[in-house]
Order: structure tokens, then C-alpha cells, then sequence
């Protein structure tokens, strides 16, 4: 692809990261918003020593520099926080592409360049603390804002977020792959669960009966005591713990969900990566739920709907 | 105290094991149930290597036997389950003491003497799989099963049971201290929190109130995320992270047992060590519950209980 490049466009091709807490995805897009090259690395913020974030973008954009020059950067997600390279201020809900736009902070680097950082997404809403998000927000405006929508984020810290009249509206934090990891690791599972290799569907399928056949009354603490349970009586093999015990957080998350009225028997949109969003399809359609997909790449085009609102200079 | 001892009163000496995952208590006391002598060590089950239990027992009875000679044994906790020393099979709910003693499993130890290994209780009401116990049954017997009651028994797999007719009819496990532990040693509270000296009881009692504001609808994945809004917001420190954590995951046990129908503005008993369940008793009253707090040495009480229906030799 790179090949077809001509000198003359460099100009308005620019780089998109998605710099989260654990890995960094770098695009580089030409003026249409199509992909030319990409890079994921596992520079996560909280890898990534003593700060030392700008070698980090000098080592990775180094091949595309060399053949293009000085490039306009974008950056979304946590880099932005306070524990990143440098703290963009929440945006309030309701916001929209051009409220997001409004508040980016723009750094100039060493060897010529920019980086813009987007800002976060606060609900002063929420009880009994503001919630926040960091990188969603973008993902949700790469989704478009134009029709109102209940959206799903699966995630470490899953977000379920509502679109109305243009903007976001409001949205609510689970901790369900947290919950999920922090058990598998570190729970009296880590003892005996024998980790599939790949997800075993029958398995997340039982964990996720548990909770729907208890509706209201599905707690969290005593469902997961249920892996120790159905192993004791032979019924969960040590390979299917893991799946089983999915089943019963990510059932949890729409239990809980429901009872806070994110949903009731309507439609849901999910967004985020293949694997996990087929898996949140299909709890959301055993709890009765029509479901559409986001496109997976739902970070970049957010990104760049926000660029293209940004001030121009 | 052992000075009182008559060498001819050896023979009404008994020791008594609590042995759990994580920890050995061991007493030695007389015929009427006066604790004599005890120690309490770190060989729980999970740390004793190549299950050399025997080799525990000749080490730590080893003064005590110098002085009364060989000492018979009763064992109660996970040394009778799978990854203890003798699997006891568990006996089916309902049952009383004497449904209990009629289950040991007893052993002759190489150098003279006995040990008796005590059932665990298994509830096969309990859905989708049996619920189990092993220990608390002991001290729910060390209680008294003379009178209807609904027992807590905070631990990290708390318990909830229902005493009538004067046996243990059904029980409840919640995975709270688990949670609890692994939540504050391996999730994103880890970086960030710092560990009290002791019980911060102010913030714990701001997280039992984010459960109790929210009644029916206080999911635990949401709710475990506030401790991060609160401290983005400014409003947790980070010594303060753990008891709020603390707090919303014993709210969140009181407020699914109460979806369960364990409790609804009666009177529980709490059985536990005395930090925890005064721990339990303001989560209990904060809930409109009248409390009845059980003697802190129940299970060794329990003991001697089912000790006193065994079969005669």
C-alpha cells in the first residue's frame, strides 16, 4: 500500500494512536481516513518507565518518519489520564464529536510535529461518584451519535452508555473483566482451573444459566462460590471452570444492568473487538435483547470524526 | 495452669485441631472442656508439603505428649476434605451432632494414639450444585442447635445457615472474603491504595451505604468501580480505598442474602473471631437487624459436642 504513497501527499497523512493502559495501537491514515500501515505494541501506560512516553513515539513512528517526515499525531484513550503523558481535563455529559474537539490539548515534540491528547468523558450524573471513561467516548463517536442507542463497551472496566438527540448522554461502569482476570488469577480457582485454549462455549453457557435462572436474586458473591461448588460435585471439570465462571460475571453485568433500567427487552449495541463482542452478543440475546454491532475499528474512525472538528490552525 | 495437672488425669486429656487452609489451632483440654494448653501455627493444608500432616501433628503435639503420652486427636476443617490428610465424606442437611459424629473417619497415628478426622455438611437444596461446609458446622454445633436460628459466619467463604428443629437445615456460601482479599491485592486498587493500620471505620461504613442507597438494584461490578470514581473524584483517599471496598462487598453479601430471603428484619446470629464479626454486627444492624453474637470459641465447643455423641470403644 505504502507503495502507491506520493511524496507530495504526506502532507495530510497523520497518525492515530490508541494508547491505553496496557498496549499501544498506532495507525497511519491518509486524508480519506484509510489505513496505511499499523503497529501494536505492549507499551501500555503503565509499562512504560519513568514516563518516558516521547522515545516510545519516536521508536515506534521511526519507519513512518523516515519515509514521510514530521507527522500530525492524534491520541486517545488513557495516555490522556492523570497517569499518562499529559492530563486532558473530562469532558461533561451531554457531549458530542465537537464538544470532545473543544477540549484537546496539543504538545508540540522534539524534531518537529504534534500530538493532540482527547479528552475523557465525565457523568456528574452517576452515583455516588461522577464515572468516568477514556477512550470510549471515541469508540462511541466512531459508532455515530446520528440515532439514539443503548451501547455496550465490553472491557476490563465495561461501559454501558446511552445516545440521545446527537450526544452522549450518560453511561455506567461495570468491572466485570477485572472481576473476571483478578478470579482467575488469584482466586481458589488459580489452584485447580485448567486454562482452554480456546473459549468453550457449552461451559459459559452454564455459568450464564446460573444467572438467568435466578433473575433478581442473581447475586454475584454466591454464584461465583458455585465454580467450587459444581466442581466439588463433579459437575465442572478444571477445564471448564474458567469459561463457566465468564459466564456468570458477564451474566452478572446484564443482571445488574437491568436492574439499574440500561435495558428491558429492547435493542443493544455492541461495540468492541471481534471475540469479545461475539461473546456479549450472545448474552445480550439470551436475556432477550436484539443486538447490532459496532465496526471494530470504531477507535480510529471516532478519532478522526473528532479531528476533523478540531479548531482549525 | 498445667502444674494443676495429676499425671492420673491424662487419660480424660484431649487435643483438639482446628486445621484449616491457611492455619493449625491446636488445644489441649481436659474432661470438662477447660482449654489446658494452645498453639496456633501457619501449617494450613494448602502450605504443608507432600501432605506431611503426620509429621505436623508429631511436631506440634510433641510437648503435650512428653508430658501426658500419646493424646487422642479430633480433627475438624479442611484437614477432612479432598487436599487434606483423610477425605471425609460430607453428611447430608438436615443433621445435628449426632448425624455428624456418626460420619468420622478415624486413624491410628504410627507412636500410639488416634486422631478422629469430623464430616463436613453438604446441602443438596442448595441451586444449581449442593452448597458445602466444612468447619462452620462444628462451630454452628458449638453455638447450640437448641434454637431456631439464622447464623452468619463471616469468613472468606462466609456462610449463611438456618438452624431448626435443633439441626442445620440449609446453608448459603458467599465468596466475600475472597473478593475481598483478592480484589484489594491484584486489581487496579493495588497501584493505588494504602493499606490502613486498622479498620477505618468511617469509610468503611461510606461503602455499606452505597450498597444500602441502592437496595435491589446494588450490583456488585458497578459498584466494586466506585472506589476508583471516588478517587479520581477526589472523594476516597487512598488510604481509604480498602474499607470502602470492604464496606461495599459485606453490603453486597447482606443484600443478596436479603434477595435469597436469608433475612428480613429478624434476628441473626453472628459466629466468628471477634474483629469480624463485630465487623459483621454494624453491617447486620445497619441492615435493621437485630443481632445475637455466638461464643468466639465455638468450633472448639463444637468439638467436644460431636466428641460426646461418638460411638464408645
Amino acid at each position: 500500500v505504502r507503495t502507491d504513497l506520493q511524496r507530495g501527499d504526506d502532507g495530510n497523512l497523520r497518525v492515530v494512536l490508541d494508547w491505553g493502559t496496557t498496549s499501544l495501537r498506532a495507525f497511519l491514515v491518509d486524508a480519506s481516513g484509510a489505513i496505511l500501515d499499523r503497529v501494536e505494541t505492549a507499551d501500555g501506560i503503565r509499562t512504560v518507565a519513568g514516563r518516558g512516553f516521547a522515545g516510545i513515539v519516536a521508536r515506534v513512528l521511526a519507519p513512518w518518519r523516515e519515509d514521510h517526515g514530521s507527522l500530525s499525531i492524534l491520541a486517545a484513550g488513557m495516555i490522556g489520564s492523570r497517569n499518562g503523558w499529559v492530563e486532558v481535563p473530562y469532558v461533561d455529559t451531554p457531549a458530542g464529536a465537537s464538544d470532545l474537539a473543544a477540549a484537546v490539548r496539543t504538545k508540540s515534540l522534539q524534531g518537529g510535529g504534534t500530538i493532540t491528547f482527547f479528552p475523557g468523558l465525565i457523568d456528574r450524573s452517576a452515583r455516588p461518584f461522577p464515572d468516568v471513561m477514556r477512550g470510549e467516548e471515541t469508540q462511541l463517536v466512531g459508532l455515530g451519535l446520528d440515532q439514539d442507542a443503548t451501547v455496550v463497551l465490553p472491557g476490563t472496566h465495561s461501559k454501558w452508555a446511552r445516545i440521545e438527540d446527537g450526544r452522549i448522554t450518560r453511561f455506567c461502569t461495570f468491572a466485570t473483566g477485572e472481576v473476571f482476570a483478578t478470579m482467575t488469577d488469584h482466586s481458589f480457582l488459580a489452584h485447580v482451573a485448567k486454562r482452554p485454549a480456546k473459549l468453550d462455549w457449552r461451559a459459559f453457557a452454564r455459568g450464564l444459566d446460573v444467572v438467568r435462572a435466578q433473575d433478581g436474586s442473581a447475586g454475584l458473591l454466591s454464584r461465583i462460590f458455585t465454580v467450587r461448588t459444581g466442581w466439588l460435585a463433579g459437575a465442572i471439570d478444571p477445564s471448564e471452570m474458567v469459561d463457566y465462571l465468564s459466564g456468570i460475571v458477564v451474566g452478572c453485568e446484564f443482571a445488574e444492568a437491568a436492574a439499574q433500567g440500561w435495558h428491558d427487552g429492547g435493542v443493544v449495541t455492541i461495540v468492541g473487538g471481534d471475540d469479545i463482542a461475539q461473546v456479549y452478543r450472545t448474552v445480550a440475546e439470551k436475556f432477550g435483547l436484539s443486538v447490532s454491532l459496532g465496526p471494530e475499528n470504531a477507535a480510529l474512525i471516532g478519532c478522526l470524526r473528532i479531528a476533523a472538528e478540531l479548531p482549525r490552525d
